[in-house]
C-alpha cells in the first residue's frame, strides 16, 4: 500500500489477518480502576499471537505480497516483537524470513525467531549497521523489507487492535497506546478516526526517548536518545508515521522508567497478568495525570508481554 | 444443604452467584501443549474475584443463609483465599465477617480481609489454635461458621467453575484440579458427574502434603504433613469431602515442590498470567505423566493467582 490507510484498507486487513490472529479479550479490574480512578479497558495484545500486536502487522503486510515477492521472502531488522512476528507470517505463508537483529537483543526474543524458522543475522546495536546489514541480505536473497512501523500495511494491521476495541466498547473517552516508532499509534489513531471519532488519542511515552513528544512541538522528527527500560520503544518516529501522529494524536505523556516499573507492577498484581515494560507506559502516563482522565472510560491497548522474568523481577528490585 | 448437592443443587448454586462472580475465560497455548503433547485447556480462575475459585462456595454459601442467620454474620479459619472470598460475600450482603487467620499468614491475603471490611482474629498456626479461638468467636458473634471447604453449600459454589468450563468444552478426556481441603475436587467431580459423565477426575497434589493420596490408599482420612511450596494446600480432607472423592476421583498425582515451581514459570511465561504455587500443581501432573495424557483433551482449573511478587521471584531462583 502506498498510501494513507482508509477506512476501507483496515476493515479488509482485519479480515485478511483475523484467520491467523487472536481475538484478544478486554481486561477490567475494579481495583485497577480504584487505584486510577477512572474505567479502564485494557486490551490484552499480549495474550496476542507472538505475545504482542505486532502479529497483526505483520501478517498483513505478509498477506499483502504479491505470489512472486512472497516466494522471495521477507526481511526486516527488529530488536524484538516485530522480527517473531514476522518470522511467524512467513512460516505461516511457507515463506522465508530473514531478520537483522543487535546482537544485544533479549535472548527470549531470539529464540522466538528461531522457533519459527527465521534465519537471524547478528549486528552491532546501531542503526547505522542495522540498516547496511538489511540491505546487504535484501540485495542477496530478493525478500522484500517489511519496515516494523514505517509501512502502511503494517500500519493498517496494527489498527485492527483499536478496531475490536470499539467493537466491544463503544463509548470509550480516550484510548492510549505506547509510542516507540509509530506503527500502534498512527494504526489507532487512523482506527479512531474512522470508527470511534468521538474518542481522544493520547500516547504515552519513556523520559529516556522522548522524541515523539519533542517531535510534535517542534514539528519535525526529533532522534530518539533510546535510554529507557521500556526496550520496545527506543526508535524514532517514521516519514509515514509522524505527520499521522501529528496530525490526530491529541496529546504525548512522557513517563519515567521509575513510574513505568510501578505501572508494570500494579498490572502484574491486579491483573494477574505478565506484561513487558514497554506495555506499562500508557497505563504511567494515565496514572501520572489521574485528574485528566477521572471518571472517563479509558482504553489503553496492553502491547506486549514478552520480558524475561529474570528481567522483570530484576526491574521491580532496581526501581521499587 | 444438609445432603450432597444433587445436579439441581449445583444448577441452582450457580443461577445464584451468577451476579457475584465472573465467568472466567478458557486458555490455551499452542506453545503449552507442543510442550505437554496434549490440548489443554485452563479454566482462568486467576482471573475470578479475589482472584480464585474461592470467591464462588463462599458467595453461595452465604447467600443460602436465611435472614436471622446472615443477621449475625459469618465466620471462617482460613489462611488464604477462602478468608478474602468471605469477607467479600459478607461485604456484599451488607453484613460482617469474622476471620481467624495464623500470625503467619501472608500479608497479601490478610490486607485481602481487611480490604473487604473483615475482621481478622490472628492466632497460633496450628489447627487446635484456629478451631479454638473459631469457637470462641461463634460463640461471642453468634456468626454462622462457613468451613473452607467441608460445606456442602460451599462445595456446590465450587462445583460452578468445572460446570462453565463443560459448558465451553463439551467433550474432555480428562479434568485435573488440585486437592488441599477437597472442596474444589469434590466439587469438580461432582460437576462432572452431572455434566459431562465421560470425563475422568484426577487430582494433583504436593508431595509434602500428599494426604489425599495416602487416604485414597488406605480408605480413611490421613493427615497432611503440611508441607509444600503450594501453601494453599495443606491442609487434610473433611468428612464431607472424602466419601466423594473416593467415590468419583480416578487418580492422585503426587508431584515434587521442584516440579511445581517448574510448570509454575511454565504457566506464567507461555500463558502470559500469574498464578500461585498450588495453582501450578494440576499442570505439574500433567506434565509429569506424559504418556497418560498424550494427545488428550486436558481441563485444568486453575485455581487462583494470589502471590506475592517477591515470594514467586524467590521460588523461582531457589528452584530453577
Amino acid at each position: 500500500m502506498n498510501s494513507v490507510p482508509t477506512k476501507e484498507d483496515i476493515v479488509k486487513a482485519h479480515e485478511r489477518i483475523k484467520p491467523y490472529i487472536h481475538r484478544t479479550p478486554v481486561l477490567t479490574s475494579q481495583s485497577i480502576d480504584d487505584v486510577a480512578e477512572a474505567q479502564i479497558f485494557f486490551k490484552g495484545e499480549n495474550f496476542q499471537k507472538i505475545g504482542a500486536f505486532k502479529a497483526r502487522g505483520a501478517m498483513n503486510a505478509t498477506l499483502s505480497l504479491d505470489p512472486a515477492e512472497l516466494k522471495k521472502g521477507v526481511a526486516t531488522h527488529s530488536s524484538g516483537n516485530h522480527a517473531q512476528a514476522l518470522a511467524r507470517a512467513a512460516r505461516i505463508l511457507d515463506t522465508r524470513s530473514y531478520i537483522v537483529m543487535p546482537r544485544t537483543a533479549p535472548e527470549i526474543k531470539k529464540k522466538g525467531v528461531r522457533a519459527f524458522g527465521g534465519e537471524i543475522f547478528e549486528c552491532e546495536p546501531t542503526l547505522e549497521a542495522r540498516e547496511t546489514m538489511l540491505a546487504e541480505v535484501v540485495r542477496k536473497t530478493g525478500a522484500t523489507e517489511i519496515h516494523p512501523f514505517n509501512n502502511y500495511d503494517v500500519m493498517a494491521g496494527q489498527a485492527t487492535a483499536a478496531k475490536e476495541l470499539y467493537e466491544d466498547m463503544s463509548d470509550l473517552n480516550v484510548i492510549v497506546t505506547p509510542v516507540g516508532g509509530g506503527g500502534l499509534l498512527s494504526g489507532t489513531a487512523l482506527a479512531t478516526k474512522y470508527f470511534s471519532p468521538n474518542t481522544i488519542v493520547i500516547a504515552g511515552e519513556p523520559e529516556g526517548a522522548d522524541d515523539t513528544y519533542r517531535s510534535m512541538k517542534s514539528g519535525k522528527i526529533e532522534q530518539s536518545q533510546a535510554n529507557s527500560v521500556a526496550d520496545g520503544l527506543l526508535t524514532s518516529l517514521g516519514d509515514k508515521t509522524f505527520p499521522l501522529i501529528r496530525e490526530l494524536v491529541k496529546e504525548v505523556i512522557v513517563v519515567s522508567d521509575k513510574e513505568i516499573v510501578a505501572a508494570m507492577k500494579l498490572i502484574w498484581e491486579r491483573l494477574k497478568i505478565i506484561v513487558e515494560p514497554s506495555c506499562a507506559v500508557p497505563f504511567a502516563a494515565v496514572l501520572k495525570q489521574k485528574e485528566r482522565f477521572k471518571g472517563q472510560k479509558v482504553g489503553i491497548i496492553l502491547s506486549g508481554g514478552n520480558v524475561d522474568l529474570a528481567r522483570a523481577f530484576k526491574l521491580f528490585e532496581d526501581f521499587t
